[in-house]
């Protein structure tokens, strides 16, 4: 469907976050878009009416209870006080949401895992703040796994949002390490899960518990290769050292426990079973690190909510006292939860879109 | 106050699950009820009125929305279909909820853990269905931290509720071992977190997948000290082996492997240095794993529900779209989330409900 519509992709399979093999075709730019975009356009040629600059503001209830529409503020823009007319919007069928996730919502991801402050980045768009979950909520939408939020390991702290960094870092991760400025040493496998990552990333504290981005050391040889690497060093996001020497003095890492560490990993390069953290060194295959080097910072950036409304395996959002479908309400996207469990692997979020934004359109059309 | 009202509580300090050091001093009853009756005769000495035999049916709203009051079921025996008039009792303060978890729910449970199936037991009363935080969550409370469900590792899957055994493992789980009797060896430390060990039963598991309670294995010297023994023994939820023949005869444990760990682990006893799983030995001093033998079976049953409603430190109700209090609305104990993080510590939801009940309390009165 999605190549029907003109959807574009890399022609290599990339191994991405918590996965065991390398099953990911990515869109050749790289990003969501490069599947919504040309779905939107198909919309449009076949007739759907969408509405831009648009905020859901609740839902319309029919005697029963049974969801029949939706109120809509005309002319918003995120933030800024100037509301258009709420609209009364009423639907056919029923109301499908698809509002995604709550990662830029700081005091509802604070109360579900504290260490989520604002120090913490976001990749998510601003209006990412969870109102249209909230308002299923009260509905008596059934919440689940809302306490399980996924930081993306590979952003960096010197850009914002996902930026260029981010997948410079997920392309390069297999055959890179991330060391610990303070010890010099690596401190995870730089391929577990995301959160085991994530997790890792934000122990990295000087000594006053201030956060201290670790890096992520690369042979420029084999970074090279990927399109965002030129970008990385263009913006002063990332940099190149020719020798170990100048990277260990701009990073301010103790340079000897840095050379100890890479001529401890190389070992495991070359035996492929690397006895630190366990990563699979399948895809290190021959690849040394060896200067000159290129070098990203890592933070984790909130990236994605496991939680949200339980649905049917029709998509249909269920009602917490009675265990049936709320009549003409539909979920579908990272507003729902307990698909993915405590923590979703890379790329599973598009399957789920499309396979469950397929059913509940399926479901919509059988009420 | 709990001293003042008639509770009583053991002479000595016991080390709970989670905890590093014995620090908790425990009902001489053993459970909740040395302390919720005595307060209760202290209530109805000052003149307090309670309704038993009565269910929360929903919340009676102000015009702003505020809580002015709740809807009640009288003469209600749960489970039964001979529902009584539905009062509407009005609150001159305010309502403080105290409805506990909702470990009862299998559906809600299963929808936050999926592990958490009917085939695992539960140590509440029947009534622990979440009704009141639904109903709270339909106001606009926040959710919080619902899909982290602790459950007992030291329940018996050959008794109902918290039974005999549970009190029992819990005073011997520091000299004593857990055996998967599959290998007849140890697969945890037996006073790890309760979360910890309770995943780890769990995964013991017979060929075909199905359940194999793993066992627990007490010099009966060290375990007839705690006045349960005796009782598991007569209530056949435990048993008395005199040799470590017959005991690996009865549950089908290989006798060897059986034999070789605890050879091994008394070698911890008498190093203090559990090699295996690190466990801190210093309650097992100079307890060497010998015959005669008490043994119980292990399986985790549901029991405290870390998630509830989110509320600020003068235990208001917090509203999930203003982040302000819920006018009216208070609440106490287990239905609240938030407090005790992924996994509540042993003993410790008695000073969170004493406190905050307390607190909930002042509150309501300066309202």
């Amino acid at each position: 469907m999605t190549l029907d519509a003109g959807s574009e992709y890399h022609p290599y399979l990339q191994q991405l976050g918590g996965h065991s093999v390398a099953r990911t075709y990515q869109t050749s730019v790289s990003c969501g878009a490069g599947i919504t975009q040309p779905l939107l356009k198909e919309c449009y040629r076949i007739g759907v009416q969408t509405h831009n600059r648009s905020k859901f503001e609740g839902f319309l209830l029919g005697e029963k209870g049974n969801v029949v529409g939706v109120k809509m503020r005309e002319n918003y823009h995120f933030g800024e006080d100037q509301p258009g007319k709420v609209l009364n919007i009423r639907a056919k069928r029923g109301v499908i949401m698809a509002t995604g996730g709550f990662a830029q919502n700081i005091d509802l991801r604070m109360a579900q895992d504290p260490t989520l402050t604002s120090e913490v980045g976001c990749t998510n768009i601003p209006g990412a703040t969870g109102e249209g979950m909230l308002e299923m909520f009260r509905l008596g939408a059934v919440p689940v796994h809302l306490a399980h939020i996924q930081s993306g390991p590979w952003a960096s702290p010197d850009e914002g949002g996902f930026g260029y960094v981010s997948n410079y870092s997920i392309y390069n991760f297999p055959h890179s390490i991330a060391v610990n400025c303070l010890t010099g040493k690596r401190f995870m496998n730089e391929i577990a899960d995301r959160k085991t990552r994530a997790d890792a990333e934000l122990a990295c504290r000087d000594a006053k518990g201030e956060p201290l981005p670790p890096i992520l050391i690369t042979s420029y040889k084999d970074s090279k290769q990927h399109p965002n690497t030129a970008k990385v060093i263009k913006y002063n996001v990332g940099w190149k050292f020719d020798t170990l020497e100048t990277l260990a003095k701009h990073f301010d890492v103790p340079l000897k426990a840095l050379e100890a560490q890479i001529k401890e990993y190389n070992g495991y390069v070359k035996t492929g079973d690397d006895k630190q953290f366990g990563k699979n060194m399948s895809k290190a295959k021959d690849k040394y690190l060896e200067a000159p080097f290129t070098v990203v910072r890592l933070w984790p950036k909130v990236h994605y909510c496991q939680g949200g409304v339980q649905v049917t395996t029709k998509a249909e959002v269920k009602d917490s006292l009675t265990g049936m479908p709320i009549l003409g309400l539909y979920a579908a996207g990272e507003v729902c939860g307990g698909i993915h469990g405590v923590s979703r692997l890379g790329s599973c979020s598009i399957p789920e879109c499309m396979v469950m934004g397929m059913t509940a359109a399926r479901s919509i059309m059988n009420a």
